[in-house]
């Protein structure tokens, strides 16, 4: 049984709450239009509280953003653990992206309110770290896979580009709909044509 | 020598103008946060011009996205005038549509800024209209070049989404980049990767 101590519940909670409400009214309001009272409200928590875990509503905002880059590099550290060809360990890395991506949809779509919205006054964090260190991921893998000769010597700018746009354009239908017409499961059978290519042999 | 009666200026002018004006006014304040007012002094025209010419705020906004709904119709007509391969002519069309976009960038923008934003009241106007519309062109064209044997046989949603991936990500790095790391000839490259795969032979 969890010890409750009301008004502010049990401390961890707290915090998670307005990690939650944060992540709920930024999405819904912008990022500038949200108050720290609003966000209180929505959390069930007082001021104080918030100022004590993130200082501020920046604090908070950044606080959301840190975290997304913390769970990308412990994917990337896992991948040097994952065996396999060039080919398995890209489509691998990618469809755990995808996943991790697909199961914080709000976050993901905040950050995309924020790249692609109007001026929102949102503090400064670079929002594309994680796309960039997802694009040198890749670079990595598709370099190795043309060392191996898993992969067919080319522009590996291109190469990369190609399999990033696969999962972009994924993602995006999940951001965008409500009744996605690809998933997961086509963007893998997508990298796999762009692997074999779509012309006839 | 122009006819200018101030303080309208020429008819058509003045209806571009507005055009213009309402273009830049809601990609940098957003549509609800942009007034008749604010609208009218950009274009230097008085507010019966406005109505005169729109009717009203959202009607200027619908006229914005009734006329990249046209450009694109005409792109798809004269796709039947288009000869050569399957590929050739996929390569075309994407690249016709690309530089269509990467030439009115704040248009596409504003589209995106809808989209991807926080919730702006923008009137109702089915903005994935002309995605869907892209779509179905790569979708006839895919057929076409299956039965033609100019492209192998497999599962046409999967490769018409791989195809759109390429024009998307290239498009979105023109919106969010100063200074994009592809363009339209990357695009191309990335178009003949997806047609030749990138495994090698």
């Amino acid at each position: 049984m969890k010890i409750q101590t009301p008004p502010y519940g049990h401390p961890v909670e707290a915090r998670e709450r307005l990690l939650a409400a944060a992540l709920e009214q930024f999405a819904l309001r912008g990022y500038a239009a949200t108050s720290v009272r609003e966000l209180c409200e929505a959390a069930g928590v007082t001021k104080p509280v918030l100022y004590y875990y993130f200082k501020s509503k920046e604090g908070l905002f950044l606080q959301l953003m840190e975290e997304t880059s913390a769970i990308l590099e412990t994917m990337i550290a896992d991948l040097a653990n994952y065996p396999g060809s060039a080919r398995e360990r890209i489509v691998h890395f990618i469809t755990e992206v995808f996943n991790a991506c697909d199961q914080q949809l709000p976050l993901i779509k905040l950050i995309y309110s924020i790249l692609f919205g109007t001026p929102q006054g949102a503090p400064s964090f670079n929002l594309e770290q994680n796309y960039d260190r997802i694009l040198e991921t890749i670079t990595g893998l598709v370099e190795e896979g043309i060392v191996r000769g898993e992969i067919a010597r080319g522009n590996v700018n291109d190469i990369v580009w190609t399999i990033m746009a696969c999962f972009s354009v994924t993602l995006e239908e999940q951001l965008c709909r409500c009744n996605p017409r690809i998933d997961g499961a086509s963007m893998v059978r997508m990298l796999n044509l762009v692997f074999n290519g779509i012309a006839p042999h």
